[in-house]
């Protein structure tokens, strides 16, 4: 039967916003890679214009009055329709954007598009102080959004669930718990092995020319389209979308490191890949979004690390590589190679930390921006506790704040409660990975002949095409047959590793 | 005395206006520079929603009563005040705004966005009968554009006023009718001279990258402010701004032709230099806008021109051109490249025909655009009737559409009446050169110096900082002291065209 009256101007009703969340991502994207120096303050302005126009269509009174008509409807009763799943998910946004004030909504907007812009100006300084009062405004106005919006256990389950719905801090710490268990073993033994990696190699003279022309051919190669988005170059690399044909990546080249364009642009063209597997006919539906950032991290995580990282990737692309890049590699056996883009070392920068210490990287932003939001820890404290943690964990300490706790822009961005989801994405990955192999048989024979489109397709029909149909947990469930668990990333990086590191 | 209380309300409103027609123009800019090839049809809905929106804001009730309210204020009384220019011009736009259905507005805006994307491929197919019913539904609703609006006299009358506000088709018919009268012959004693330009070494090749860097060198130096705007890459060259500090330009660059990207940035720059000296604090309101398109275009002429190719202006730029192309210019002399730049033969592209030939090829546009809206030609007859007046009046016809009647962007847009506005600008920008030196001195001398200051200062305090305070002939003999004439282009073009062809 086909959905009543009301639903359809509901739709029309959300394409709406979609033209200006599109708009506001086009506005973004622009500041953050065209922007001239000087017009920040006017970029702001539109910007917190748009926030403030999208929240008076995300609070409109007629939203409220359709999902009361279409509540009762027979096509809402199955949420995993695109018609129940409409309905859930604009009720579920409506009701916790009703409890914003329009003031809080411009007021953060334009905090975080000032704020990003003195994190630029502070980070290039090494002035943790010049970001501070920024941040502190920021982490107000985020406890004032959590209170408004209500939780039941803690302030930060209401930032949280913005970013992986339905999850839960409590439930999240535990598994990350369970993944830091097995992990902090597991980089001991590494450290503690004889065995090297010639990670030097990576560090030769990459022509910046020759990085582009080389990543945009392989994230080609593995299905990100062209045709429908681009490549350009930001200070921190991001995927955002602005239409349903229209994905942008960005990255950042540096000529005497390979593997941060390279691996890096594979993260956000497996972002990207995702962003354009998803219906692009329900654009502006819940059903035509990404189901969560863990999700959506997953994506990302298989293309560079399951994919990208594997020996049979680099079977196919190596000879390309040294065609590329003769100076770089022409005396670098593939073998040598797999070691070096597998090397394992706690490090500073989350960014470019290998796959199996990222986590803790990210574990101790997790417990940062906890203590922030619950007010155990003021922003003036911040570095030190930063510092502390990096020492504890990870045994490394930054000489300077900019390689410390400036080097994320997501804080400037109010960006609190993403975090947590790199570590979900990748466990994810691991496990859908896992799920991939079982139904198409052998994957790694597959890419070593260059051949990445069923892995991609069974993506589209398995994960993309349902945008929030299922939540993370269900969409894992329906296609893993079990719970997130992190026992497939453990097992993926100790027989990867093993032989690496002679464990 | 300060303004009503009405007053404040209507700048909020105009401020609003100006982001949504800010963010339009990003929207453009980006479709034009940026955008992915797939995305258009998105970026057409983006576009259509928000023309939509401005034009709901521009006929906004309140605007009317605001304007009733503010009308008998003492304030509104002076016309080339703050107050009584934004009264004014408001009242001007309200009026034309309300005859406009709000279908005829979003159908335009589809109709121009479409109709660019489809002459992007006309043309470089050569395929004029692709882009044809296109151009018949842009026509079309151009007229019923015309006929809401109202005109005195013609169709084209109400268009024209869109571009230059004022201007009678009648009275810029008779006086491009004088200018050609006095530059045919002109022309005609130059195709007669045995004296020939070494034009040739123009065509050399000029690598793309020194280019660039000469050229953003050179308009940085006559004033373009790159703090406060850019330089990016189009097919067809053009100049937008998108909030008060941030004013893009483009280009396009032949690595076999210098005069293209050179000529056409400073001219572009000349735009921004415009676009760059309005009243920042009166962003949105009329007197923070561009007096006309007339003024504009004299700005940009001015600067490539008047500026650009002259001999002192080289006396200063020529050795820096010699240092960033020793291959093409190390063997060339500063009389011989100062011939060169001021070739003039007739040609069939406007966008790089000389400056005394330029206004010819306005002059074909000018009448076809009339003839089209008042229904004297058809879309189907515009292809032969371009080349018989080409043949007309310049002696040439172009081989393929491409270099003929598909070579402009401007009917795609559903830019008609804007043509003229280019020839005003020549005359405005001669008229207003010559009363400049009569001010400052002798400008060529400071320009051999390398000081173009002095010029950018007088222009910024006599043309840009009114804004719309002054319609364009009120600027002209405010600033001058007589109404515009084509008495000074014609004598500029003799002084310096007689030595070099030795007429």
């Amino acid at each position: 039967m086909s959905p009543p009256p009301a639903y359809q101007e509901l739709c029309s009703h959300l394409k709406k916003i979609a033209i200006l969340q599109s708009t506001s991502a086009l506005l973004e994207w622009d500041q953050q890679t065209k922007l001239p120096e000087g017009a920040g303050a006017y970029r702001s302005a539109q910007m917190t214009y748009f926030a403030g126009e999208a929240h008076r269509l995300r609070t409109d009174k007629r939203l409220g009055q359709w999902i009361n008509e279409l509540s009762t409807a027979e096509t809402a009763n199955d949420p995993h329709s695109v018609v129940g799943c409409t309905i859930a998910h604009v009720k579920k946004d409506y009701d916790r954007q009703v409890k914003l004030p329009a003031r809080l909504v411009e007021e953060l907007a334009s905090a975080c598009s000032q704020g990003h812009q003195i994190w630029v100006e502070a980070r290039r300084d090494n002035d943790f102080a010049k970001f501070a009062p920024a941040l502190k405004t920021i982490i107000k106005l985020k406890q004032e959004q959590a209170d408004a919006v209500g939780y039941a256990d803690c302030r930060y389950d209401a930032l949280l669930d913005e970013f992986e719905p339905g999850a839960k801090t409590a439930e999240v710490a535990e598994i990350l718990e369970a993944l830091r268990q097995e992990l902090v073993p597991l980089v001991e033994s590494i450290k503690a092995s004889q065995q090297k990696t010639p990670v030097e190699i990576l560090h030769r003279q990459f022509p910046i020319e020759a990085q582009k022309n080389f990543v945009m051919d392989a994230s080609a190669q593995i299905g990100f389209d062209y045709q429908r988005g681009r490549l350009d170059v930001t200070h921190h690399p991001f995927c955002t979308e602005m239409g349903p044909n229209d994905c942008r990546i960005t990255t950042r080249y540096d000529q005497n490191f390979f593997s941060s364009a390279f691996f890096g642009t594979l993260h956000e063209a497996g972002h990207g890949i995702y962003e354009q597997g998803l219906p692009s006919d329900q654009y502006g539906l819940p059903s035509g979004q990404y189901c969560s950032l863990g999700i959506h991290e997953s994506q990302s995580r298989l293309w560079e690390n399951l994919v990208g990282r594997s020996m049979s990737f680099w079977q196919h692309f190596f000879p390309a590589a040294v065609e590329h890049f003769p100076g770089a590699l022409s005396d670098v056996s593939l073998d040598q190679f797999y070691a070096a883009i597998n090397h394992v070392a706690p490090s500073l920068i989350r960014v470019e930390a290998d796959e199996a210490t990222y986590n803790l990287h990210i574990i101790i932003r997790f417990q940062l921006e906890q203590d922030l939001i619950e007010g155990r820890l003021s922003v003036d404290d911040l570095p030190e506790a930063w510092n502390a943690k990096y020492q504890q964990s990870l045994g490394v300490v930054p000489d300077t704040n900019s390689d410390g706790v400036l080097q994320d822009v997501h804080w400037s961005a109010g960006l609190i409660g993403y975090f947590p989801t790199y570590s979900l994405g990748n466990l994810y990955a691991s496990q859908l990975f896992s799920a991939a192999g079982d139904q198409l048989g052998d994957l790694h024979s597959q890419f070593a002949e260059g051949s990445f489109t069923p892995l991609k397709d069974w993506l589209n029909a398995n994960v993309h095409q349902f945008g929030k149909r299922y939540s993370s947990n269900a969409l894992c469930e329906k296609i893993t047959g079990n719970p997130l668990s992190q026992s497939h990333l453990i097992s993926h990086l100790r027989e990867k590793l093993s032989p690496i590191y002679n464990l």
